[in-house]
């Protein structure tokens, strides 16, 4: 029996993760991890919830990589630190996961990492995967046809169907139309831009505005992107190859992805247009253009750094244009915005997606969907990689495009898929859940630290210490009042003075009774709850620490 | 000398408030709130420093109110606390800041209201306002000429020059013309928009559509916007009046809104199609419309209650289908998506932006604002209303459009501006500032205060609790350490433990040396940050309480 388990990725963008199971052979498709979201106060990384590969290890064979996205990757090293097991992916993806495992400082891990390419077949246990380049933002990523005893299953990757003047990065068309000329049983497809009419925009498009800004701009030209869309930065030493600018790569994760790229092949720069960081005052400002990274806002970017006068090497100044050449991605467009107009204010021009053509997306619009459906022809179909919104829309494409509905399978994490005889039946759920990551405690911050963290957030604390005499009931310490994140003292100091004089009066009434410290623990938060509320109307966290010696 | 100075809203959207002044003769045009940003952690609102405005108070004779958004009027309850100065706004305007009073207490403010009509003319010391009628995504908006000893000033308020099919509520493109023919020596104009590309579509547009999907649905329609979209009310009204269905409005803000809409007559519902909420179940699915708020993600509104299950009245269910009929501000887009997740999870159809044309933006676009220009022919021009980026591309725009470089002022907040023989000079700046309220506390939590929030809210708090003898060094009670935030303490509660040990070895240490309470209170804190960022890689708040008795 053929068994499908999505961990990860189907009602989340991240998270990828995906179980695929026969008999004692189990493989993993990815293995991602996804940045916190707002509520999760002071959580690095989200990974997908990884028991039921744990509980079942022994069965585990291979993770197969589809291509060096952090939502593809970046949860491999959780899971390397339980388990060792063999890796394949594209020369790309391991480069970049080397530097992970070494940055994780797991020595070894590396030997069990092995190279893939596409039109490779690889055979383990009853599967046979076929690897198919496809086209996406990042470089040297692929999709897998998995010939498996119950018929070939297709899982796309990340994908578009556009057409590239990169080298060696088309979408292999073919690949996919033959698998639908072998009878495929199961699509699995990328759904993000499933709410996007038509068909992505070509890179030459992209090359075109580009050109034309970068010939234009009368001093630097400064480029941010992700530092993984080697096409793109590709794209860029193209258009200047022939003029008279040089190159400066700045930025530690776009100088990683530009190295490795380079050994690999997978990025050709000339060595004469490539200059050092150090060497920026050697030319004129507009024979300098400058990649790096900090598209998306991240504060302590080069690009951040740049805008704030805090780059060592370079200011952002007047004459200089700053191209952003990535979307904003929900969530981050305040962030992004904040640099936008910081270098505004320093007489910098900014060109950014909303006023210019200077990004187009790596994953398929609408049209290019129905394509991939179209060619592989499928009996059945999940879409996988979105927001249960995306998963709904593109189930409800997939129908339109005549899959049959009830063929039409719109999963959601755990959700176990079998496959006997051709058939599909959903006999239950695994276990999932995402785990946060906070430094190096993974699963231990859980609802009720959040929680803790949120109130003290927003409300801040208020410490109380008190020593009682435990025969006199006379004080003999305090009260001591300490706040954190609460009020300013200096401004607002006399309510914890008054505050004080509510802690006397409550002692004063207890101080004759039994239990007396027990009662004032009980007593003085919500007395002073109640007091800074009507004064101030804040709910601080009150600790109260009642003691009698 | 004319005076104008921006205290708020050149360099956000929100704050909007501005200083007009001429001798001893001070109003202000409106006085806007921001929602917090991400890093103001508690936070409930922002306003503007008034501090100008107070020092200036005996020359304020009069605010002046554009329409009855957040963030032209949110921030007058505030300045009522300090001064009760004349206020002259629409009926609408009005009806709205009259229940914001009552709301903050303020009793006999509404007394000093002042209603005013576009056409209207006021005379205030040696200025006369007169009233444009322009078209927004509040109704009963406003721009105003004012003219003053130096020459005519245009405030265009928020607008757009769109058709509409809303009766009376077009802007008055013949009152603006008639500005440019009598000379117009300043525009001031309204930047939001100014990165969109043409017009903004028109109102029977969006209406069309909205006509088509509400009459194909087939149970229940739920259409969510913003509560003082009064002109947005108006068409759903008018696409439903004449069919079976029933209108509901429900939540607290477009009640509201609607009450004091209706009452002005801005809004005419039929009655015999408005039923209540404990009606519902009175009428087939088919025959109910609600309209309801939330549109922004808002966690406890009425249409997040319902997608969760926690609304009293209406549960989303199947066959239902929820319109989201306003734009995602950036920002909201996540909480926006967890709603529509949630939503379609229980089977409902949802309908927003980025799938269906629902929604037209309130503020003109590029050629709309063209066209303001043209209309005016200012000699000067300030964009208003805008981030940096919005403030600096509109002044390109006015460039473009034929306005002299240097008659194109590009300001900040605080900027001032004077008028004399007809030429602008800039002779300096006030002293302005963002003023944030946390409950009552209106300016008290500052950096210090907000800094202390985050590093609660990241890495938590831990308390530790001591009581040595002062004689023998003994410890009496303690080591007592609470931790909140920090980490869950059944899961990692060792890690406390064996704190408690590190800070026994300390205490040994110090024992027999002078000051030995001092010198704990010194080295616990850096030996604990060191130990529990050795173990967990957190970086807690550590609050040491030592005490010798």
């Amino acid at each position: 029996m053929l068994k499908i388990i999505p961990l990860g990725g189907l009602g989340e963008i991240g998270l990828n993760m995906m179980v695929v199971e026969y008999a004692d052979t189990m493989i993993i498709i990815d293995a991602g991890l996804m940045f916190p979201e707002d509520y999760m106060l002071g959580v690095d990384y989200v990974i997908p919830d990884m028991g039921y590969i744990l509980q079942n290890k022994s069965r585990l064979k291979a993770i197969l990589i589809t291509h060096a996205h952090e939502d593809h990757i970046g949860a491999l090293p959780y899971l390397f630190k339980e388990i060792n097991v063999p890796v394949y992916g594209t020369p790309f993806a391991l480069g970049i996961i080397t530097s992970k495992f070494e940055e994780h400082r797991l020595t070894g891990a590396s030997a069990f990492l092995h190279t893939i390419h596409p039109g490779d077949q690889l055979e383990i246990g009853p599967f046979v995967f076929k690897f198919i380049r496809v086209n996406h933002s990042v470089v040297d990523g692929v999709g897998i046809a998995m010939y498996t005893p119950e018929g070939l299953i297709v899982h796309t990757g990340d994908f578009k169907i556009s057409n590239t003047t990169i080298e060696g990065m088309k979408t292999d068309e073919g690949a996919f139309i033959q698998c639908g000329d072998e009878g495929v049983l199961l699509l699995l497809s990328d759904s993000t831009n499933v709410e996007r009419e038509g068909r992505t925009p070509s890179d030459e498009h992209v090359s075109n505005t580009l050109k034309q800004l970068i010939h234009s701009s009368p001093g630097r030209v400064i480029v941010a992107l992700f530092a993984s869309n080697v096409s793109r930065i590709q794209q860029i030493v193209n258009i200047i190859k022939d003029g008279k600018r040089k190159i400066i790569i700045n930025g530690r994760s776009i100088e990683l992805s530009v190295r490795i790229a380079k050994e690999l092949g997978l990025l050709k720069i000339p060595n004469e247009i490539e200059i050092g960081i150090n060497e920026i005052d050697d030319y004129p400002d507009e024979e300098i253009l400058i990649m790096t990274t900090g598209s998306q806002g991240e504060p302590m970017s080069a690009l951040a750094r740049m805008s704030t006068g805090m780059h060592k090497q370079i200011k952002a100044r007047d004459n200089d244009t700053v191209i952003l050449s990535s979307k904003f991605i929900p969530g981050n467009e305040k962030a992004i915005a904040k640099i936008i107009n910081n270098l505004f204010r320093k007489g910098v021009n900014v060109i950014y997606e909303k006023i210019s053509d200077i990004h187009v997306s790596g994953h398929a619009f609408k049209e290019e969907l129905i394509m991939m459906m179209e060619m592989t022809r499928p009996k059945y179909f999940i879409p996988i990689h979105g927001e249960y919104r995306h998963l709904y829309h593109h189930a409800r494409l997939a129908e339109a495009a005549g899959i049959g509905k009830e063929n039409v399978m719109l999963l959601e994490n755990g959700d176990i898929i079998e496959f006997s005889g051709g058939e599909a039946t959903l006999p239950g759920k695994v276990g999932t859940s995402r785990v946060l990551v906070d430094g190096k405690g993974i699963g231990d911050v859980g609802r009720s630290v959040l929680k803790e963290r949120r109130i003290l957030s927003e409300e801040g604390l208020v410490v109380i210490n008190i020593i009682i005499d435990e025969e006199t009931g006379f004080i003999i310490f305090g009260p001591e009042i300490v706040s954190k994140g609460f009020v300013f003292e200096t401004e607002t100091g006399h309510i914890l003075e008054d505050a004080k004089c509510i802690i006397l009066e409550i002692i004063e009434d207890v101080v004759d009774m039994p239990h007396r410290a027990e009662l004032l623990r009980k007593r003085l938060p919500g007395a002073l709850r109640e007091y800074f509320n009507f004064t101030i109307k804040r709910r601080p966290v009150i600790l109260p620490f009642i003691l009698e010696l």
